[in-house]
């Protein structure tokens, strides 16, 4: 097998085999193909596409190019993922509340980068919280707690980084299949058997365009069932931030309270639709109404926060916490922003609020910054609200005070107002099974 | 200037600014732009294409990439060059008859390839003749001979060796704006100030197809001009092999026939058409009818023999080979290749013709093979003519009598008969100036 033919077969649209797939990924890996090889294929790629069984082929090679966790002997491990968004703590909430429910989730997370956040970062600002469990620490506890969480590590799925540094140089990234096996290959070798997806789409979203999320919804799904895992997607609107915090230490709070029953609307149906995929996914419940019910239940009555506090206590971390808010950090410097005019807000650009919270330090512009654990905004109007001309929109808060004016004036450049009120658009957009 | 930006331009069908263009090239070549960049930029350009305003920038950047020879003080000096065909031997009857009438030609030639032979390979066949002519004794012998002929040097656009040789191995060879500016910065860098091309379609050229090889003409024009060459192409027929010879040894056999006014018909009539050309874009004649009168007296005269004679001399070579066909080697073991049916020959497979060529040993499969010059075919029967069942088609020879059997079978399946005479097709398909 030669990757010459392989790439002119790509070039000329052909569909490659599961075996040359392999070839390619393999070699990748071992140095006999090298990366203009690699780079010149990708490229291709982005031109021509994968149809189905390439894509499936794609995600099974990466997985397979490294370690894989392997959960068949528990009764059915879930995990959940997210594309990623702006405020998006579902993570943090979804993942103690299914533990009550008594479902195991085996999660890998990741820290955020541009716009949107990252579980890590935010759980981070726990005193004593390990993001980065050993192997088997991590098995052991999906096994005794029944969650568990832990950063990405290299050795799953490594074509996948080395695919990925590729790509992210040869401006190839933006390919649905690329990205979709991307994605896929890191939850199959994370050893899960369902896979729940958040797929969001809308100005904070990776993809704004709804058909093009819809299409990686469907691919992704399509990838999951045909590697063997029971794999589902919402899409979801990402048009303004879920909830009203977006940073690390002020999500971690709206996480809290959202575990004590007293969180935003959006975020609790949000974590209450994927919690009943899960549920459904695992055949812990076969009724969606009788699935909501049960963790509507388990959040009113407390069992999903004791969860939270013996999942953080597990990890290291200090369970005190959901009591003593100033545990997770002080901001040093807060500015607050008001509305300019009067009116309903009728929108709230969820991506102009992620680069707000990036300038605060909240997140990093390119892999490897350092990230401000206390800075961040908290909204007190959204999208639909009214507000008058002059009245508190939101407060910013971070420990460098120099950088609450330009993070104000984009954050300004957010808030759109009209005269009528603006209809509510939903929140959960599909579901692809 | 990021290269990931000039990806995504390229990728986006954006066209790349000359900045842009000599940017990566230089950075190529410096080793700051990674393969893998580059890469993934010439997958990019194959899919997209480039306008003639970046064709020109590539191949300036890539004609700058290195020494450049430099012409100007001597009045006009051309170039000639073919895009590559079987039995093709006009530049061994051309150099000598422009040199007869007074034009310089400073021509570096290349090895055969594949199916298609290469002037430096027929000419090595001549004892002691040099086709490594170092850059000044070849200046010198432009400037005093009037002609001379050299192997391609590395140092002459460099940059057009290091993106053909990953074109080579990313199958990114077939693209128009790629492919032409690779032939032309050689072109440019060789330094004559003006260019005639013999652009071939038909089976054994590299396009078969009459309108690609159209583009690739008009390309190649669009860019000698474009960077102040006199730049005309002719389109020329390589359905069947040119003349009646087609290896190494062979070849010189039949110039040195055509220099003495005994050569094949198709050879003259394409030596004198590309010399009329020439003789036209140096100024040396305004008239096409003079120009050619002028290039037939000089071959009928001996004029052309003479200055054949003085420039195989000067290169180091032995001028008697005019009179010794000996000297140029003996073929060890012959073979014929007789008439299968009987009828009008319908058609002599160019490609084919090449490809038996190559199982004799005169050419080669890859790069740096070994060649036999003394391998070879002498056809007694062209397209057109009439052939008895039974009766001798062809002579094959070569030093290895175990290649003659397979050679042989190929070589019968380069012919078609028919009952009816087939047309005469013409040798000059066209002209793009």
């Amino acid at each position: 097998m030669r990757m010459t033919d392989i790439l002119e077969k790509k070039k000329n649209g052909l569909p490659l085999t599961e075996a040359e797939i392999k070839h390619w990924i393999d070699g990748c890996m071992s140095g006999e193909i090298p990366d203009y090889q690699t780079a010149a294929l990708l490229m291709a790629v982005y031109f021509r596409g994968m149809n189905s069984e390439e894509t499936v082929a794609l995600t099974a090679a990466l997985a397979q190019s490294g370690e894989r966790l392997d959960f068949s002997g528990l009764d059915f491990v879930a995990d959940k993922h997210s594309t990623g968004g702006v405020g998006d703590k579902t993570t943090l909430v979804l993942l103690p509340l299914l533990g009550a429910a008594g479902v195991r989730v085996a999660k890998m997370s990741g820290r955020g980068l541009g716009h949107t956040g990252g579980t890590i970062d935010k759980l981070s600002c726990i005193p004593g919280f390990r993001t980065d469990l050993p192997r088997d620490v991590f098995a052991r506890q999906v096994e005794e707690l029944g969650i568990a969480l832990t950063g990405q590590t290299p050795e799953l799925a490594p074509a996948d980084g080395k695919l990925y540094a590729l790509r992210d140089v040869t401006a190839t990234v933006d390919s649905l299949p690329l990205i979709a096996s991307s994605v896929m290959s890191k939850k199959i070798a994370a050893g899960a058997q369902s896979i729940v997806l958040d797929v969001k789409t809308g100005s904070g979203a990776f993809f704004a365009g709804r058909e093009k999320a819809r299409e990686l919804a469907r691919l992704m799904v399509m990838i999951g069932n045909g590697l063997g895992r029971r794999t589902v997607a919402l899409l979801t609107s990402m048009e303004q931030p879920l909830g009203y915090a977006v940073g690390n230490h002020i999500e971690v709070l709206e996480a809290i309270a959202a575990l004590k029953g007293e969180g935003p609307h959006d975020l609790q149906e949000l974590c209450l639709a994927l919690g009943t995929e899960i549920l459904l996914a695992t055949g812990k419940e076969t009724d969606p109404a009788t699935a909501r019910e049960r963790l509507a239940t388990l959040l009113a009555g407390g069992e999903a926060l004791a969860m939270f506090r013996r999942f953080v206590a597990a990890q290291g971390g200090d369970p005190e916490v959901t009591d003593r808010p100033e545990l997770l950090g002080v901001p040093a410097a807060t500015r607050a922003v008001f509305a300019a005019e009067g009116g309903y807000i009728s929108r709230l650009d969820a991506r102009r609020v992620g680069e707000a919270a990036v300038m605060l330090g909240a997140g990093r512009e390119k892999k490897g910054d350092a990230v401000d654990l206390t800075a961040g905004i908290k909204f007190h109007k959204k999208t639909g609200d009214f507000a008058e001309a002059g009245e508190q929109l939101a407060d910013l808060f971070c420990s460098d005070p120099h950088r609450l004016k330009q993070a104000a004036a984009h954050l300004q450049s957010a808030f759109a107002f009209s005269r009528e009120k603006p209809p509510a658009g939903p929140l959960i957009l599909g579901r692809i099974a």
